[in-house]
């Protein structure tokens, strides 16, 4: 399985944690209910959003952002957009390094039933 | 730019830190001297270094290991083939994800300059 962090610069990155936080967003209709789905706290999932609307500079959710029973939120086009490209980008990776994974499983194997 | 990791399974992972590691191994000739050319301390480098004799389970770095200032150490084959494969997948996924890297930026660029 692979972990993907894409870097628009060395303090702004995109990853599968972020990129799961704004899809149950989404799903979840609220900040609050995407943390809690998320296993995080409120403040978690509060400042995520906050450091992603920094990054892409322009907010990527909207709705009441206040109070941990704030009412509900939902991505932004922008937010939406971002998130399929990088899941696109994830799925692009994934195929792409289909034989250098299995080649990495089978040395793997190999090496450690010489043990 | 991306960062990639490879999982074995959950505790076990080859990522760009360890796989510069192992290849400042080769090129300084030692664990301590590849520690210091990574900034880390010698027991970091060589607590990374058990931990990937663990994951591949067999040694990938040989050579006398103890003490601050001992001997060479050197990549074993499997060391070797280890870091080449997992180049060779980071390759392979910068490749495969070049138009949605440009998308993500030219998607980033245009939205902060709506600010």
């Amino acid at each position: 399985m692979l972990k993907i962090r894409f870097y628009f610069d060395e303090d702004s990155w995109l990853g599968p944690g972020k990129a799961a936080l704004l899809e149950a967003i989404e799903t979840q209709g609220s900040i609050s209910a995407a943390g809690r789905h998320m296993g995080m706290s409120y403040k978690r999932a509060w400042d995520l959003v906050q450091e992603l609307n920094r990054i892409f500079g322009t907010p990527v959710v909207v709705g009441q952002m206040g109070g941990r029973h704030g009412g509900g939120a939902e991505l932004t086009d922008t937010g939406r957009a971002f998130v399929a490209q990088f899941r696109a980008l994830e799925q692009a990776a994934a195929s792409a390094t289909k034989p250098h994974r299995d080649e990495l499983e089978k040395m793997r194997k190999k090496a450690r039933s010489k043990r």
